[in-house]
């Protein structure tokens, strides 16, 4: 029985060069870059790593650059889903040869698998894989991994040795660690969801994959260091820090370019995603890269950008907006031939 | 056995006089302007009556004033839901009395109940009610009403004589006649939803409860003609219309002011709508009515407004209309603790 | 600037005599019972009050009775949420009178509202009451009220003193906390999902509306008091319990019959709810009283049903389960002409 | 200006052979019984072909055997989606050179794009390929294509020229037709829901891809005739069948498994499809099967199952099942640490 995945993982974003080809120097130094800022471990291949958006080959070489450059400093937890249960069991085989800790394999998506659909896909790739597998579930992304079928695999799949769970529902987590754990005392529990990471933790977590991490190591390695030694009120207020960091980078664009963009700020030359922006999510971007900046100068981490960080937030009376949107907006909408809908 | 509902049936809006009472002079001409104008039937206390907003007595006090001013010129669906089962069969018996041809009764909503909640529900209230019953579902405020809860209460209820949809959903409603009428060649299917009402008198539905026909009941009815009539190609036309119209008021404000607001506009004196609006909702609906003038005035029912109907809707870049956005709203949006969830 | 509210308060249930009306004795005796188990407050007219059940004078009676009888022993938090906002100001004007602590008002519900009506809405209602005023976010209820809307309010009513959020979403009510503690150092955050309790406290809310503590005051409270005491190793294994409870009184039938029959467990004398039940869910609830009496029983507060708790949960396949359903149900569906969407 | 896309377009199921690779001699053979059933085109690679489930190499190959077999018979619509833009459009060249009539692109999927995100992706398309692109819509399973999305991008991009819409909704339907058919006359409308082919081509859909059409082409096809030949008595009953098809295939089982048992049943060797399916669901299946084998016995496209159609659907009261769930599954579900979420 090996000890249960711990800690921090960071989701790898991929470093692009101009052309929108992976950026391996880049890469490679950001492994270095995170591993000198304390997180546990590296997860490539994640949603944060737009694994989607890389052909088969590119994420393959991905877990080959990384791995090699870890050289067994952290665990790695590769992202290993491909287009059907073969080519996963086949990317199982060569990131097990490339001795990566585990794999993590999200539950199908696009099509909306049933409860018993998602099971026959896990235990079909979890009796056939030489390799540790962490099962993903992004109930926003992906079909949903519930309760039931993780006690079944638990129990049926020794190869299943860990849960990363991104739906960010606490009550959720907990059912599946009262489930599991009693069974499986070695079976690992990870949030995805870095707003709520000391609660999960505090509640039973092992850790996390956590895509601030990749951005601010310090300070999602500190919380967790905070937690785990009960220091609550130092802890209580870097979370609220940590929930204002992540909400910047995640709602206030198309996911991951918010955490790209953070990056950058942070000196690792990430490139474009390869996601393309219209024009006005140019413009906000480049918005939200000076709060970002703001954010991450307030925290220690950057210089203020040129303009200072005074000015960003005008006084706009909500009711004002209103006016504008009933002036220009609407009409606009209402002119291409829809209302709002 | 009777014969089916059949028909379009107004949703009456309530006119209210300034203090916010009910209007009964104005309801009173309201209900002649309309049966007019050629509706086949009345429909008070429905969504668009706005039945939550008014206690239990006004509600029964509409039902009066509506019933007493008819005098039987045409059938009334009186809405009927109350606070529970035993209250909703006294104001059964209370509208038997007052000799409407059917009730409709809106599935349980706030608590979201499960089929077999709804069947419960549905069948307490047909086995005690004295008169015909018409089940209303509306999925997006109401608990769902399946397909086989329909097919069930039709075969155990013999009070159970229609139902009203407005989930839009034609397969749906092909499903529920499908599975209903081979047994009860009487039960009425009516739609509740304008924008499909000529397709879905093409697959059977015997008429529709469509707040447009309060507002424009000569184009509604119009297209209830042309469409059982055959005459498709002048009906899909006025599908089209009946559609920009329908979007205009449904999607442009908080449901239902849209209607409110055009009804004024063809002289209905309807007062201002119970569920208070902001300052930036005002502005809107002003804009709102504008243009309602100038569709109901293009559709002849109205003069155009006095700036005319040219300038309403000004060339936006949608792009440009994202730095306003960057600029303003998001920055409010931040500073207020929150950013854009 | 008056207390926060603070602690545990019980939305009360309302024991039922034989005909449906309210037991007034037993909901005396209920009062009793549940602050001599030491909860804090009480909640009359919430949800698990099923204050939509009701009518306008039977909520009234339903907080004479209780403020009558509980003689200001704890603090009470009356439901005041009525037909709309002028019915509901009369209410508070009521229950101001009574003397209760506060009134707390479920944002609308039945029509869906954006966030400018759901202010709107608020901001008459708390502009025009005596009391103070508690919003309510219930999103699977009722319209949403998003942290804008509570910042707005709290800003520019000096009424608005609470929030009770029964979301269960952890960092959503950090983001209320971050965005108006600040200016509102008084304002009251309490959650009312159970299932979150600890971790909701741990991040610095105030307190909770839960139901269970109106089943299992005992607990609720120990938990509330552990974890404020920061005594986190035992409140967590009592969050875990709870949520047991939680569960199986929330996940297994109609809410609140599970509630209703636990409390009936406890020598309180809830009678029938006012929902009908099918047949089936009878047997159910039957099924499910055993299976919460061992739970109860577990935890001290019940003996064990006649028949023990060993054989509650039989061992079944859950593949031969979906023979059952091939063989059945999907055949039954699809009989009464539906396949089971 | 080239002819709009009209008609019913077939999505292609790829037969696997026993190793579950592509059986290309059955796809050819399918291929001919297709076109010799009428169908007006071939959509290979769409969500029916499971496209998510091959690698890129393998879709290439199957447009490639598709566009060999075909010569020239049909149109052929290629699914063209793949990893990220420049994946995307190389699949564009290469079916451009293959002589495909147009390539169909889904939404984005997985990532939720904001609608000037699918903006961006397409035009990025768009702009760079050389054949002309349908758009892909399934709100169900991909990011959303609103409807002035589909108008801008109609509006900025000639090689444009039609939008596949699976979402079922007529009326969105009928809003894209009005705002974009006056400026680009030969843009082609395209339904993807069989449920409603006759009403959608009512309100002027210019024809479908319909998975009903890859196993019963005579049905779909005649449909679409009769509808354009304004039979609509007997376009209508048989818009009914299919109905019942379409959900007996659709609802019954995990997407397309159904598709592909009813074609397997229709002589056309598919294997099993990639998706593994747990005991449960197999025998699910195979009930199915015989299901699927009456109707299309009824339809007059099979022999009747050996042990004949008369006693497929047992008559079961509902809640009798409630019992047999109370007894058995919810002790399981319980048991298992989820008490039904």
């Amino acid at each position: 029985m090996s000890a249960r995945l711990r800690g921090i993982f960071t989701p790898n974003i991929v470093p692009l060069d101009s052309q929108g080809e992976i950026n391996e120097s880049e890469t490679r130094r950001y492994v270095d870059w995170l591993i000198e800022r304390g997180v546990h471990g590296l997860y490539p291949n994640g949603s944060t790593g737009e694994f989607t958006r890389f052909t088969a080959e590119e994420r393959r070489r991905i877990i080959e650059i990384i791995a090699d450059h870890n050289r067994g400093r952290v665990p790695i937890l590769a992202g290993a889903a491909e287009a059907n249960t073969r080519e996963t069991i086949l990317a199982c085989e060569r990131y097990y040869d490339l001795g990566v800790t585990a794999v993590a394999i999200v539950s199908p998506f696009y099509f909306k698998l049933s409860a018993r659909g998602v099971y026959a896909y896990f235990k079909e790739i979890a009796d056939n894989s030489p390799i540790d597998v962490t099962l993903y579930n992004i109930p926003m992304f992906a079909s949903p991994i519930d309760v039931p079928t993780v006690v079944r695999l638990a129990e049926e799949c020794e190869k299943v040795v860990a849960i990363k769970d991104s739906s960010g529902d606490l009550p959720h987590m907990m059912r599946m660690i009262r489930a599991v754990r009693p069974n499986r005392p070695e079976f690992s529990f990870l949030t995805g969801w870095d707003a709520a990471l000391m609660p999960m933790l505090l509640i039973g977590c092992d850790g996390g994959t956590n895509a601030t991490s990749g951005v601010v190591p310090e300070i999602t390695r500190k919380l967790f260091d905070l937690t785990l030694a009960g220091d609550l009120d130092e802890a209580r207020q870097l979370q609220y820090r940590l929930l204002e960091l992540f909400d910047a980078m995640l709602l206030s664009s198309e996911f991951p370019e918010g955490f790209r963009a953070a990056l950058q700020i942070r000196g690792i030359q990430t490139g474009n995603g390869r996601q393309p922006q219209s024009d006005g999510q140019k413009i906000e971007l480049a918005t939200l890269a000076q709060q970002l900046q703001c954010l991450l100068a307030d925290a220690g981490f950057s210089d203020q950008p040129l303009g200072g960080c005074e000015a960003t937030a005008p006084e706009v009376d909500p009711e004002q907006m209103a006016k504008i949107i009933a002036d220009s907006v609407m009409g606009e909408l209402r002119r291409r031939g829809d209302v709002g809908q």
